[in-house]
C-alpha cells in the first residue's frame, strides 16, 4: 500500500464541522473562522532525517526546508502565511548547537515572509531528527485556489525548471508565495498545486480533483540543468525528460488559466518576474488521462509521478 | 541539556508578528486573527512509539492519546477545540489496519468534542510510529487563562487523582475541557496549566510564569489508586506521595483562584461534577519556591517534576 492508497483509506471517514470549507485532499485545509473577508489555510508537513535530508545536511538548510515546504503549500492556494508551530523530535544525544542552527534557518525564512513562530514542542525520536511544521495562513474569502477548478481548454503553466532537485534545490528552493498571489490577483487561475511529488504525479492529482485530462507538449517541459547534469553523470538512471516529469521536490507552481489568457499572462509574467521562467506546457482536455505530444504524435503518459511515501 | 533548557534557548529569538498575543511558553499559543469576540488557540503535540506508547499498545488508544494530549492543552486555557491536522510518520512495513485503528481512536475522540480533522500528512519515520497533532481552538477574547496570573493568597486546586498514570490512565484520560470552561465561566481563575510533567514540575512552570511561590499541604495531595498499587508492587521505587508529585501524564487541571472563593468553588464543583474530585492542595505565596507542610512543619520541595524529554 503506497502513500496515496493509505491516505484515501484514512480520509474517507474523518470527522468534520462547520468551520471546514475544504478538508483533506488539497494543498491546505481551508477554514472559515468567522472573519468576514478572510478564510484561513491550515497545513502540516514533516521532514525526516534520512528521508528528506541527510544526517550531515547543513542544519540551517534542514530548518529552512522544513518551513519552506509548508510555505509552498500556502503558495499553492495563493495564500499568505502567518503563524507556525514547530514540533521537533530529537535523538537523546542531540547536539544543542545543531538544533539551534535548524531553528536559525527556519527563523530566517519565517522572518523573510512575515511568519511568526509561536512555539511548538520538543520530544524524543530516538533514531533520527523529525521536524513537523504546522502553519496557518490567510486568503481572501472566495479567493483560495483549489486543485479542482481546471476546465477543458485551459492552458497549463509551470514555473521554474524541473527535475534533479535532490542535487541541491530541495534544500534551497524559494516558495513561490509572491508569484502565486500575483497570479491570483491578476488572472483567473482555475486550479493550482505545488510540485512536491513530481510533475506527472502532481498533474494527475490536479486532473483527478478537476475530473479532466491533459495534453502536454514534450518540447515545452522545462528541464533543469541539475536533471541534465545528473543524467550525464549517471547515464543508466532516468533521462532528463523523465527526471523533469517524475522527480519530486521541485516546489514549483503548476496551474491552469483559460486558454484565451495564455499569451497575456506570459507577457505580464516576463515583466513582473524576469528572472523566473514560466512555461505553458500544454492544455486541459475533457478526456481524462495525460497524453504527451511530440513531432511524431501523441502518446499516453505511463510514467507515473514518483510515488514517494513522504 | 534537558528539554526545558533546550526550549529556553530555542524560544529566545523566535520571529513574531501582530497576530501573536501569547507565543511560546504557555499551554497553547494565543492568536488574534481579527475576530471581534474571539481569540484563537494553536497547539502542536506529538506521541512517539517507545516513548509515549508501546509497540503493542492498542492502536485506538494510541490515536486517542495523541489527540487527547492536545485537547488537554486547550482545556488548560479554558478554550474550545475546533480543528485538527494529523501528521503521522510510519515505518515502511506499517500495517494499514493498525493505522486505520489509530485514526479510529482519534476520530471518535474528535467527534465527541466536535473537532474536525481537516487532513494532515503521512510520511516515513523508518524506526517507529510518530504522530504529531496540530490543533486550533477558540476562546472568548480576554477569557484565555494563562499560567502567569497566579497571585499571593490564591488557593491552589487540582482535579482528579495523581500519579501512576503509566499503569493505564495515560492512554485513557479524559481531557478536562468541560470542567475548564465551567471554571472560567463561573469563577475568577487566575492561572491554569494541565499536568503533563507531574504536579511538582508543572506547578513550578506556573509559579515561574507568575513569579510567585506555593505552600502545599501534604495530606491534601490526591494520590491515585494506581500510584499506591504501583508502590505496593515495586516497593523499591518511589512511594505513592512522590509518585503523585512527580509522575508525568496525569492530564488533570492545576489552577488557582482567590483564596476567598475557595469554599464557594468546592461547593459548586461538587454539585456540577459529583464524580470528579477537586482538591484544594495549598496556597500561592509571595516568596518563590515550593514548600510542603505536614504535621511537623514546612520543608522546601526538592523533588523536582519528572524532567522528561517529551
Amino acid at each position: 500500500m503506497n502513500e496515496f492508497e493509505l491516505i484515501a483509506r484514512l480520509t474517507k471517514s474523518l470527522p468534520t464541522n462547520q468551520n471546514v470549507v475544504t478538508g483533506a485532499g488539497d494543498d491546505c485545509a481551508v477554514l472559515d473562522l468567522g472573519v468576514p473577508d478572510k478564510l484561513f489555510l491550515f497545513k502540516t508537513d514533516a521532514v525526516v532525517e534520512g528521508i528528506h535530508f541527510k544526517k550531515n545536511s547543513p542544519p540551517e538548510k534542514i530548518g529552512r526546508k522544513a518551513l519552506a515546504r509548508c510555505l509552498s503549500d500556502i503558495a499553492a492556494m495563493a495564500g499568505t502565511p502567518t503563524t507556525a508551530l514547530v514540533t521537533i523530535g530529537l535523538p537523546e544525544n542531540f547536539k544543542p548547537g545543531f538544533v539551534e542552527k535548524i531553528y536559525g534557518g527556519m527563523n530566517a525564512l519565517a522572518q523573510k515572509h512575515g511568519v511568526a513562530i509561536a512555539g511548538g514542542e520538543t520530544t524524543t525520536n530516538p533514531d533520527r531528527i523529525f521536524i513537523s511544521i504546522a502553519l496557518l495562513g490567510t486568503v481572501g474569502r472566495e479567493k483560495q485556489i483549489l486543485r479542482s477548478g481546471a476546465k477543458a481548454g485551459d492552458a497549463i503553466f509551470v514555473t521554474g525548471e524541473l527535475g534533479g532537485s535532490l542535487a541541491g534545490k530541495h534544500l534551497e528552493f524559494e516558495p513561490r508565495l509572491h508569484e502565486a498571489r500575483w497570479l491570483a490577483e491578476n488572472f483567473s487561475i482555475h486550479a493550482m498545486i505545488d510540485l512536491s511529488d513530481g510533475l506527472a504525479g502532481d498533474l494527475r492529482h490536479l486532473l483527478k480533483s478537476s475530473r479532466v485530462g491533459a495534453e502536454l507538449l514534450k518540447s515545452t517541459i522545462p528541464i533543469s540543468r541539475a536533471a541534465k547534469e545528473t543524467a550525464r553523470q549517471k547515464p543508466f538512471t532516468k533521462p532528463p525528460f523523465i527526471a523533469a516529469l517524475t522527480d519530486g521536490e521541485d516546489f514549483e507552481l503548476l496551474f491552469t488559466v483559460p486558454g484565451s489568457d495564455a499569451v497575456k499572462l506570459l507577457d505580464a509574467w516576463k515583466k513582473q518576474f524576469p528572472k523566473l521562467r514560466l512555461r505553458c506546457i500544454g492544455k486541459i482536455t475533457a478526456d481524462e488521462g495525460i497524453t504527451i505530444r511530440n513531432k511524431s504524435g501523441a502518446q499516453p503518459l505511463t510514467a507515473n509521478g514518483y510515488v514517494h511515501f513522504a
